[in-house]
């Protein structure tokens, strides 16, 4: 590796152990000098926090990323991984077709971890929540053997009814915002040693969701909607089985980038494949009710037919076998 | 150890490890069948949930236990786990004079652990969340090298404002509701290997924080209120910093109970000390105007003074060296 991530990662431990910060020390590197927006009603420092909530209903979602599990420090930097817990969080609330609200952040990690790794994180988790306009409202920190991250996202609806995987129906178009099996290919470069292209290992490192077309989609018409976390095809299978339709995906209108052919082509991969397998890219994918419906940004690649599950070009693709990362498998 | 717990942890590992079950069936082990409140307008199943704000603002927050840290399995089962991980998140919303109204539940754990444990941790949160009438909304579920349970609690503050740490006035009664310093014996108790007296064992095994009060201390119109996680004196002085006041505590006032002195007489202990610096009782402690205020079921053990800082019979309590609780310290 010894790439830009590594050196970060190197340089961080000039910072000493949190234990010589201590809890109060570590949410203080956390939370202090951070403005919160004015939804925060009631910010870090008590025993727990208040936001606001317009619609009287609030949506919540919490995901957790796990050192050596979703994320290794020798190949992302702490803002990195910050980032990135925040975008699966973020895509959560967008694809109910919510506007976030606020993060609750829980950071469980050793003793020694270096407080510029701590710092580093907080760093990556508060540029991401600010692009959205919010703040890490509050929190907590404790010891354990490995970091562990655990994000919780708020967000409201506007008024509007949460876009539910089930609203699909027979007939209804399905289109992809965001990029699909970036982050996959990201992760096979940094695998292999190799540091570029760039624009796949930072999708790997720092997915960027497409988080404001999530309510704009809702606006739209959506029936529904999902991001895509373990991959088009396992994701996309969520929407069929509650929707009760066949998605029928037109392998040639995936969107499948240049680059992500170059990459293909180079490591001896298949960027359909990574496109409709490849997890964690948070982008979102939602049914309208015909084309004239989706909003610009949103490329269709699919319809809803007749049956539950997801077909390729009207074939089964790759059976039981192949359904996107599950963990403990 | 050999207690009922232990028995109990040892005849878990019949169910098989969750690595059999893959993610989804784990998650289907934690939410399947259990009914949700009104109050869950989108439970578990989508990409977030969705929970009635009627206030139009949601209190929020996070606690996380972790194995070997928080909590032993030789020592407590994991229903005892899950209900003093609710417990304390439960508190919390108490604390700030609000009703809870749900839960998110993130589980990270190794592949080998027992389907048996996650079913008892399931067990004892959806247990503490019942009695209260709320749901386990949501939640994730992830791998890692060691037990780490991380609850998200929501509450509503039904139009009051939030009690905050900081009301607090020269001349203002504090008064507690709820157990002081039994977790504290508890864990000596199982420190030294006995099993009785059972209630302070099940002080810390399962804490039963008052959650109730919180909103009644509240509408009883409470200055400032906190939950006592690290120690009485220690969360005191987060109240005392907050609202510029000095604590003092009359110390024939605290309540002390009797079986508390038995334990502390047979091990050695002191009562008293247990219930100023012993944390993890998550019992409230609140601030009145005057002690007419102070609604049934709370006992009032210090007043507010001129100063900053908590007192014990008006000297300052063993000094910096004693602050309760402190992470990687």
């Amino acid at each position: 590796m010894g790439d830009a991530s590594q050196r970060r990662t190197s340089r961080a431990s000039s910072g000493g152990p949190v234990s010589e910060l201590g809890e109060f020390g570590v949410i203080d590197r956390i939370v202090a000098g951070r403005p919160q927006p004015d939804g925060t009603l009631l910010g870090p420092g008590d025993d727990a926090a208040v936001v606001a909530a317009p619609d009287g209903r609030v949506v919540a979602t919490v995901d957790t990323l796990v050192q050596g599990v979703h994320f290794r420090l020798d190949w992302s930097a702490p803002e990195q991984v910050g980032r990135k817990a925040v975008a699966a969080n973020l895509a959560d609330v967008a694809a109910m077709g919510a506007v976030p609200t606020g993060l609750l952040l829980s950071l469980a990690c050793p003793a020694s971890t270096s407080t510029d790794v701590v710092e580093g994180l907080a760093a990556g988790i508060w540029d991401a929540a600010s692009e959205v306009g919010v703040g890490v409202v509050g929190g907590d920190t404790v010891s354990a053997d490995q970091i562990v991250v655990t994000i919780t996202a708020l967000g409201d609806l506007e008024g509007r009814e949460p876009v539910r995987r089930s609203g699909a129906k027979v007939g209804h178009v399905v289109a992809v915002c965001g990029v699909l099996g970036w982050s996959a290919a990201g992760m096979e470069v940094l695998r292999r040693g190799f540091r570029s292209p760039l624009a796949m290992v930072a999708a790997h490192r720092t997915p960027r969701p497409p988080i404001a077309a999530g309510p704009i989609a809702a606006r739209a018409g959506a029936s529904a909607m999902i991001d895509t976390s373990d991959g088009l095809l396992a994701d996309l299978a969520h929407v069929a089985e509650a929707s009760r339709v066949r998605i029928d995906i037109r392998s040639e209108l995936v969107p499948v980038a240049d680059k992500l052919r170059d990459v293909a082509s180079a490591l001896g991969g298949d960027a359909l494949r990574w496109a409709l397998t490849g997890g964690e890219d948070h982008s979102l994918v939602a049914c309208f009710p015909d084309e004239d419906a989706v909003p610009e940004g949103w490329t269709v690649f699919a319809d809803c037919r007749l049956g539950i599950g997801v077909t390729v070009d009207a074939d089964r693709w790759g059976g039981a076998g192949d359904p996107g990362w599950r963990h403990w498998r």
